[in-house]
């Protein structure tokens, strides 16, 4: 009995399923490889099963299964329920809301990988309970989701929330979008390990030396060369910080969120990360906007995207 | 018969009432002195009693009247309906939703003065019918209000949609938040007045030259310069409207509106300042999120706090 929700988080890799009862509490997850040169309608036959299979595990019937969120990195028609383009997997122009509804008999609402892992942070990971908060995710890229008057925010286009390509940085590096200076550029596990690549090819010395020079170099280096008090390492943190934070500041001035919920692979730095983030917060936001603004870790890692997936469909959360 | 709603625009020199339909749609208005020195007691009941006059001057039974909107400057506590200090109105901490709906025994329902603006430009001005839409206001200040998904987006604060404080100049004049270079500082009626002056105090030479000196020059003077070939006052327009489209290029990756609504008095500078603001969009947005952004212009002029007060008890509003 009850009512369950199933996310399905799709991947380059691989495609991680998730089953939640009605307050976005995971129950039971599961993932297998993506296979993208199968093509859509075999992945589109294996969530289907995946779907049934993780239920079946789950202990649960598949009549207590409301509903079925899918998230997807990439282009979407969100209205449509269509994939029109994705990031690292070959599939185009895929009416996969309307499959998936065919192949399942649930309701199906398919939305972008950062909207519905901020989705997901917001039903039950560290935005709980509040209605206006960002999600800033550091990783390869940054990428953001916005959850405004207790809704997640789409635009008219279903691409707000990107975050990363504001620019902070006139005349800056290049960035994928074509534009240069983007915080992208900067912020990211991408941005951190440039940083410190330039400051060992402008002579500085650094431990972070050798690591640049086999070309092994990682955010966990940076940031393990900080915690030792490495000034190189403490700069190139300041840096991607003082960037993130102008942008925070802007954000506030917008959509005035309680809380900026970070993720992503550089989220791991932990305090090394957030203690100058909130000082550079502080310098740059206006403090009658600012005042009481949160700047938290995500609590979700990996399971936000399929958490935020169920949600989709789950009656009274954030949906849009 | 019918359902009607009442919008008062609460300002420092005029409360400002109008009427509408359930659509939106303008049926009567009127207009009387703020009188602030007479205090918040006096002002309710002048407001009351303004708001039935209103409904009997249009014929309007006052059963019929099915909420009460207050659009006010300053700030504001939404959840509790307080006012807590206004700009130019020495009215601190009244509980003025409560204090209306006791004399008018109707549901009242106060916001800020630039979230009603939006709020009645999407409910019945330039946004109508667009779920995703932001108001920027160009006037003494720069103001603007949000609306997301549907919905005014208030905020965790009720600040969201300042837009006249994010920092587009770094090391730019100060600003009366206490910042340096806010997008207030250039995109204004006061920017382009301060820019037209500076560029007469640097020598240039140009017909506003004797405005300049009279300390008599206006948006419309540079307006009307600019129309008539003047390359400083080209070169004062451009020079605003390039910081307000760079504003424009970042509240796309966030919030991705259908369009951008500019009103205020320099917004009567009508293509003078929608070309070149047009044409700017396009050089700072991200193309495939800023393609189909509409930048248009306001309809409702000073009817907008108004009917968008009115809007904030309508249901079926965008009313958050």
């Amino acid at each position: 009995m009850g009512e369950y929700f199933i996310g399905i988080d799709l991947g380059g890799t691989s495609i991680k399923l998730g089953i939640t009862d009605a307050t976005g509490h995971l129950l039971h997850k599961d993932e297998m490889p993506t296979r993208p040169a199968e093509g859509a309608k075999a992945g589109m036959e294996r969530m289907a099963a995946g779907a049934r299979q993780l239920a079946e595990s789950a202990g649960i019937a598949w009549g207590d299964v409301k509903g079925l969120g899918l998230g997807a990195p990439g282009f979407l028609d969100l209205a449509e329920g269509k994939i029109l383009r994705l990031t690292n997997i070959p599939w185009e122009n895929v009416p996969i809301r309307d499959g998936l509804q065919d192949l399942l008999g649930i309701p199906v609402v398919i939305d972008n990988d950062a909207n519905v892992a901020a989705l997901g942070e917001a039903w039950s990971g560290a935005g709980a309970g509040l209605t206006d908060m960002v999600l800033i995710t550091l990783g390869t890229g940054v990428g953001g989701g916005v959850i405004a008057g207790g809704r997640l925010i789409h635009g008219a286009g279903g691409m707000a929330g990107e975050v990363g390509h504001i620019p902070v940085e006139p005349g800056g590096v290049p960035c994928g979008c074509g534009q240069q200076g983007c915080l992208e550029t900067i912020s990211s596990a991408t941005g951190l390990v440039r940083l410190a690549t330039a400051a060992v090819g402008a002579g500085r010395a650094t431990p972070l030396k050798s690591d640049v020079e086999a070309g092994t170099i990682t955010t966990r280096d940076i940031v393990n060369a900080a915690r030792e008090g490495d000034p190189v390492a403490l700069e190139v943190i300041d840096t991607a910080v003082d960037a993130l934070a102008r942008v925070m500041a802007i954000l506030t001035l917008v959509n005035n969120p309680a809380a900026f919920v970070i993720g992503g692979g550089v989220s791991g730095a932990g305090e090394t990360l957030f203690t100058p983030l909130r000082r550079a917060f502080g310098r740059h936001a206006l403090p009658d906007v600012a005042r009481g603004v949160q700047i938290i870790p995500a609590q979700l890692g990996n399971d936000a995207g399929m958490i935020g997936a169920a949600g989709l469909t789950a009656k009274g959360t954030m949906m849009g």
